[in-house]
């Protein structure tokens, strides 16, 4: 069979089983969900046997340690991966929501429910909860998914499969809902990202490169995000102390996510005492401050050429001085990513000026950007974060999981 | 210039302005709308003689009467477009809307607020009012748009665009927000699908050929419908006039539009008598009717291969009788373009299952498929109907031309 063929017989039959779980009420998709959930924890050693037989290979294979701990479980990671399906199967189902009603003039009733999406491709690396946890949200909010892990997670990735199929099979819901896509055959991937009317969504998740891959290559649409090359720009007005807790938290809590800080603006009308202030409570956390600011923070180095349009996800951080708020907003207009940008500022008008102008998916002030995150937004969860204009920016959870019919009820009405 | 080259300049003059008119208020957006309507108004024997060259330059390049129609204007049509413009001036505007506000534990304000989708591209063919149209829609919404017409009404959107430039002048918003490209090379179009993050979404108005090679081709997110292969389901528990009233208007009030009915679905409990009624009245009403229903209709004529996949556009329908409602749901699931279907019955719970369990992009229940329209859904205008699964579904207007992104507002939080 062609990579095409494969592809299109797994999504027509992904397609047959969204009709069955656009109707399932939320109590058969939770049981789904957390009957998946206490599968795993029941082959918990099975599953870690599995894992460690991926990871012996991967190893032999040369991968990266990096990689190596992202697709190692331990205990400790499947009670977090069972865990994590327990909160999806608690969430609201957002399938059948009415999001408004109307009529019209002529005694029309129109409703706008919300609906899945349909069939939702999901191609990722090494993280073996991935699995569990993208088949959670998908099904949650009604859709079919075709899981395409890494193929150095394939065993790992088996196991959690024959567990949300127990899960499905508890629950009277077709085990066509959630598919894995063989690993290992790179053109397999190809097919899914072609695979236009077929595949409604695809959403990588995973490092640059693959997302990379998929923006270039997709003929069906793609929620993600490529870079987080986000700022947070310390007004005059603003506080020292929230001001640097605000950027050290930014750029340090995490630095490898993809709320991370990589770059500090500061208001020329701070320097030098507030500038100062946030400068040595960055460098004395740790981290590099790259820019042309020696003559206030000592230790600061040189920026080289494209400081400003580096993600560097690790402890550095480029630094510019802006004028005012209307430089922060060029800077970020010129060098953003549409991720996180957040405003430190103790007034109000300047800080509305940002949050209106700065056009990201998402704008904080005062706050860290590291609230990036579907969990810190009140979703439950998240699959993941989109800078893209259409259907879903910022984190996506069950809602961006789903788009809408419109239900019209007349008497009799014929239009003239 | 390379087409690319050619594309990505003028896209890049259109982001541009997109900033200014992700700020503008909605006065400003509807006095450069209104003041092109006054200018089209003004300039109406100017516009009418420059499509008067274009026609007599579409005949000679023998193209089809049909097409003729759609490019001609007089000074009724020269009026409607100016009276479409007033309309959209007239508009609540979505950008700014905030669409849900929300608060967490830690004392983080959330707030989604729409804005604008960015930089529009609409590929069309030769109806010359869809360059005032589509700019006033896409401009009241916030964004820019990049129209690309037909050669054949060249001289023609030169003077609508004109009038536009004298709108947008007056309001003093960029005149790189509504832009031509010119017409005539083919390898521009393929440049705009192409231009995948300099164009945001494409939207193609016109014919089925048209539809296809963009939804083929296109790399950027598009917005649109390819068929309409429209179902009205009579079950028998319907009332046989409003049954013949609304499947008599939804094929016959208009038969070239994209909500016309196409196919007739009768309950086979619904023979002889209310079947009779509905396909005398369908065939009195001068409806060709085609499929396997002489013994009910001995004017019908056997329907040939594939007659249930076909759009006629035409005084001509399909007609099936099929098991209840169940046997509609899986009639319209194997052969629906899942753009409008509707049902008449009389019976809740089986005009309930219909409305759930068919998933086109607007069910009805009692009424006319040839509802489907932004105007009649109470939206005072629409830029087209989309069947794709993201962003907006359904007649799209102002709100499907926004997209949001989530201002947080802290206090000083950072994340532990």
């Amino acid at each position: 069979m062609s990579p095409q063929t494969s592809i299109a017989t797994i999504a027509r039959s992904a397609r047959a089983a969204v009709a069955g779980l656009a109707q399932a009420p939320a109590g058969q998709k939770a049981l789904a969900i957390s009957t998946a959930a206490q599968a795993i924890r029941a082959r918990s050693s099975a599953l870690i046997a599995a894992n460690a037989d991926d990871v012996t290979a991967a190893r032999a294979a040369g991968i990266s340690a990096a990689l190596i701990d992202r697709l190692a479980l331990d205990a400790g990671r499947v009670e977090a991966i069972a865990a994590g399906l327990d909160t999806v199967a608690g969430l609201p189902d957002p399938v059948g929501e009415v999001i408004k009603c109307w009529e019209t003039g002529n005694g029309l009733h129109f409703e706008r429910v919300r609906v899945p999406l349909g069939v939702i491709g999901i191609i990722y690396e090494s993280r073996p909860g991935v699995t569990a946890d993208a088949a959670a949200l998908c099904l949650m909010a009604g859709n079919a998914c075709l899981l395409r892990g890494g193929s150095e997670a394939a065993r790992s990735n088996m196991v959690l499969l024959e567990c949300v199929g127990e899960g499905l099979r508890a629950a009277g819901l077709p085990a066509a809902a959630v598919q894995l896509v063989p690993a290992g055959d790179r053109a397999l991937v190809g097919a899914m990202l072609a695979a236009h009317g077929l595949i409604d969504v695809i959403i990588p998740r995973g490092g640059k490169g693959l997302v990379a891959r998929v923006q270039a290559e997709a003929r069906v649409p793609v929620l993600a995000h490529l870079d987080g090359i986000n700022h947070v720009y310390v007004d005059a007005s603003a506080e020292p102390a929230m001001a640097a807790a605000i950027v050290v938290n930014s750029k340090l809590r995490r630095t490898a996510v993809c709320g991370a800080m990589e770059t500090l603006l500061i208001d020329r009308a701070a320097a030098p005492a507030l500038a100062q202030a946030v400068l040595a409570a960055l460098v004395d956390a740790g981290c590099e401050v790259r820019g042309d600011v020696a003559a206030l923070e000592p230790r600061a180095v040189p920026a080289p050429a494209g400081a400003f349009d580096t993600e560097y996800l690790d402890a550095i951080a480029s630094v510019a001085l802006v004028d005012g708020v209307e430089g922060a907003i060029a800077h970020i207009a010129q060098h953003g990513s549409a991720h996180t940008d957040a405003i430190v500022a103790g007034d109000a008008v300047v800080a509305e000026r940002f949050l209106a102008a700065v056009d990201s998916a998402i704008v904080l002030w005062n706050a860290s950007t590291q609230f990036a995150d579907g969990g810190e937004f009140g979703f439950g969860a998240e699959i993941g974060i989109a800078t893209g204009r259409l259907h879903a920016r910022g984190p996506v959870a069950l809602e961006g999981l789903t788009i809408y019919k419109t239900r019209v009820t007349g008497t009799g009405q014929v239009r003239p």
